[in-house]
């Protein structure tokens, strides 16, 4: 759906594989979490764009540049019965921000989320982004303050299966 | 895989939907969410048993009467480019705690994260819930306390959908 002011969102296809590695890199350069990054082209387009695609990514384009990028997948609500759409990285460019691209990639979220009878859209922020926290408020999220996520990784993971 | 002890997991059925909903709104009312519930029979069914399973079901048996569950789904790292192992639902009989029953269900979890290369087993757990925090914390699990979930619903949702 191409708007006036040349901005353009679509379904990402397995071509934009190499943009969307830049996406995640340099978003996790913003949240100072760049030596975590482990993922390559190989990687993303087996997980992304094979034959069981783990999440999907909707790519932002500026007169037909790249501009940013949401990838997002569904969750499950035993409350609700229902599924629900979390979206797992948003990332605009730092020079094209400000021009309500951020906004817009949200709004075809919310739409996607309501289209497949989604009961909730969800994401995480870091706490220090203040920024991010007023732009998410001011759309009329709330923040889930009194839960916390549990990460088991590596090591841990692996002696705990070994007990099964 | 029956154990020693009498204690038996199984991927759970279409036919156990009748437990699973007893199981969220038992799980519901300990958290103090109990209000929050509009799951049915009808829609567990739609949702975790029909074409495309939005979740998966893992039951406890003890001599053969269901003890407790796990329902997890899959979500997606993009650092990692590889899928992650979500538990939505843990819950144990309060009558049959302290049995390990837990532990066991946890176990199979991450034998099925490893399993399907998952890079990450992850959970929420409520603030106040301190049992469950020292539980997970002894089994190396990790809290992501410098992430807020921020979640839309209702009006606000809509009306995020129709700015698309």
């Amino acid at each position: 759906m191409e708007h006036e002011n040349g901005l353009t969102l679509r379904f990402a296809e397995v071509g934009d594989v190499s943009t969307i590695l830049g996406f995640i890199r340099s978003l996790a350069a913003y949240e100072k979490l760049a030596h975590e990054v482990e993922a390559d082209e190989d990687s993303l387009r087996a997980t992304l764009f094979g034959a069981r695609p783990a999440a999907e990514v909707i790519l932002a384009e500026l007169d037909g540049e790249a501009a940013g990028f949401a990838l997002y997948f569904h969750n499950y609500s035993t409350f609700l019965a229902r599924p629900g759409l979390y979206l797992e990285d948003l990332f605009v460019e730092p020079e094209l921000r400000g021009r309500g691209i951020g906004r817009r990639l949200l709004a075809r979220l919310a739409a996607i989320a309501v289209d497949r009878g989604c009961g909730r859209f969800e994401w995480s922020v870091l706490d220090w982004n203040e920024p991010a926290i007023g732009f998410y408020e001011n759309l009329g999220a709330a923040a889930m303050d009194e839960w916390t996520v549990f990460r088991m990784t590596g090591e841990a993971l692996q002696e705990l299966a070994a007990e099964d």
